[in-house]
């Protein structure tokens, strides 16, 4: 996710204790984030007999005759699976399954606390994409649903569309996908507050990654006509010949309107700067943009360009830090995103319902919308609330409900 | 495990409630038995900056460069994946991985409750055998040990191994060694009450399931020479042409003490019958054992001769069942087995790891041992301790302890 943007030199920068029981981040770690707990009480034979043994057999037995009864009477209904291969872990890269657990523990408690979701962290030993998919494939009865979690480009794209095609249940690469509603939510404030539509919009990604293609993907969804994406070797356009697949997509998704040239040359007049890409971004190109521009400076800890310096050129500053205004932060999107898909048994996690999750994020800042603030809080408890409903309403209207009452 | 022995006609007789919102069983198990816990508290920001990004890379970089140190950072020190493919499922047999989970979930329950341990329902969808392997395999950097549950014989005997030589996290098929381990420690008492040697015991083993292997083999380790195991069919003796190979193996394992005969051949003289098949044992029979016999009836909920019956003849008998005296319940031994493992990170569960736990479960008991306590209640607080200690003191002295101290 956004907020993952740490490369290791800059993890140190960020806090020099080193790691020993004084420190108080390895002090919380000890033992892990999280437990298991039972929601039912065994006092006595009784209790046993119920829970467990004998009587648990007739749950079984119901369940094997109406499977979809497994979400009624297990915790099936309310767990997701948050799967890794350790590959794309924070900005530390490819760092294996067990270093990158207290990553995915952490998910699985922000699920819980601000989605009420169960999820279960599922570190795997294998980063070939058959083996991911034929191992989550066969877990799946196990869970309500799947969220993919740093697993590195362009592996993740596969990975994700063969789940999506054969699961029906919802998946969701978060890296991809709440980066990208989170986004769109900051941009349609920002937009309103400035006074201008999505389609006028002139828009330069900087990042050509998982986020960098969702965050394209979405706003194009959402109108947004004028978008370049570059990468260290400046903007991505279909004449470059060092373009991997993934890159040649968003050239071609992005032509004719993206014209070759550096990220600086795009900044050129542009509204709207998205980083999602760790590098850096001169202050001599952020005051070539266009009047009233937005920078979205998102890499984590270090943005692309300073938000001070960037507030100088720009009208709206945003960033993925907590420590300064507007930060965009997947967790905004990914608990209400699985707490409504979970409510309604969703088989899927549509196109619509991100787009709905990014209004209703949107909507919830609505009138009281300033430079400093075009997205809530993740700490506003509204937020999980009207996400979750955005995917409810959505689901129920496409058919995508099992549960459609 | 023992207590599963229940056929689909046997459940329906022992509650003739039909899966309704008034079913207890059904109200009790709605939502599921379980739920995931936060151990840190998120009031803010600086929560999130310390148990999620940014302070979480710091973790995650001193476990890629020490992965054994996840076992102190992360829940994986503590937690158990209970893994089924569903195709031996209480007496239900194969009914599939989802209507497997309320006993999965029932499993994990008993784990927190009765060892502290954080366990984890995987239910999977396949059946193969290296499917099965290759899935756990993977799953394995997240979890500090591996349940197996209620998967079929003979492929649980394959799995189980090759998971063994594969990993070096303890990997522990229940249905066979936690149904070993209870039935020796009751049988250690029993021989104590009846003032025997293991050595001298003639025993009949009713079932040549995984329960039936496990128990061949441990009461042989424990001493016990003089073993016949009988199947529908009668005794199992290498002249049999009708043998699977797991059969075959016990006939030669039994032989030359075992003569081929019916049950009630077998049972002529014995002094311990164990039944662990879910068929019937005519009282006619168990008359013809020797004097201070030993029954366990361990079919669950219809012992293969009713401890009423069985008491005419025999001086010692038990069941599975809670509702008579004598309960043997796995329920007494994996909880502690694993927390005893995961206390010392023992990289496997061996022989003599399980033969202490049993000699530990039958001292519990010690001088107090009479007819009807040859073996404690699954609620005595001391149960899990004692088996815990027996397997952590034999984990350091064998030098499959990881932590040492």
């Amino acid at each position: 996710m956004v907020a993952h943007d740490l490369s290791p030199l800059e993890s140190a920068d960020i806090d020099m204790t080193v790691p020993d029981a004084e420190d108080p981040v390895f002090a919380l770690h000890r033992g892990g984030k999280m437990a298991v707990s039972s929601t039912v009480e065994l006092r006595d034979a009784t209790d046993l007999s119920m829970a467990y043994t004998p009587g648990v057999a007739r749950v079984c037995e119901a369940i094997a005759a109406d499977p979809q009864l497994a979400h009624d009477y297990t915790w099936v209904s309310n767990t997701v699976a948050v799967v890794t291969d350790g590959t794309a872990v924070l900005g530390l890269g490819d760092i294996g399954p067990a270093a990158s657990m207290p990553v995915m523990e952490g998910k699985a408690v922000l699920f819980k606390q601000f989605g009420g979701v169960d999820a279960v962290p599922i570190a795997l030993d294998t980063t070939d994409v058959d083996e991911i998919v034929e191992t989550v494939a066969r877990l799946a009865p196990s869970f309500g649903g799947i969220n993919l979690e740093d697993i590195a480009a362009p592996r993740c794209f596969e990975i994700e569309r063969r789940l999506i095609e054969r699961l029906d249940i919802p998946v969701f690469h978060d890296d991809q996908h709440g980066t990208a509603v989170v986004t769109l939510a900051a941009l349609i404030n920002a937009a309103r507050l400035t006074d201008r539509d999505l389609d006028e919009l002139k828009v330069v990604i900087s990042g050509a990654g998982a986020a960098g293609v969702a965050i394209a993907k979405i706003l194009r969804a959402a109108g947004v006509r004028k978008i370049s994406v570059v990468d260290r070797s400046g903007v991505l356009v279909p004449e470059r010949d060092d373009l991997t697949e993934t890159k040649r997509w968003l050239a071609d998704f992005c032509a004719p309107w993206a014209s070759a040239g550096s990220c600086a040359d795009a900044l050129v007049g542009a509204d709207v700067f998205i980083g999602v890409s760790g590098g850096t971004v001169p202050e001599s190109a952020v005051a070539q943009m266009a009047d009233d521009a937005i920078v979205f400076a998102m890499a984590n800890p270090h943005p692309e360009v300073h938000p001070d310096v960037a507030r100088r050129h720009a009208r709206v500053v945003a960033t993925g830090r907590s420590d300064f205004p507007n930060q965009i932060n997947n967790v905004l999107v990914f608990p209400g995103i699985f707490r409504g898909a979970l409510d309604v048994r969703a088989t899927a996690i549509s196109e619509s319902m991100k787009l709905a999750a990014a209004t209703a994020l949107a909507d919830l800042v609505g009138d009281e919308v300033r430079e400093d603030y075009v997205i809530p809080s993740p700490f506003d408890p509204r937020v999980a609330q009207v996400v979750a409903r955005a995917v409810t309403d959505t689901a129920r209207r496409e058919g995508l409900a099992r549960r459609p009452y």
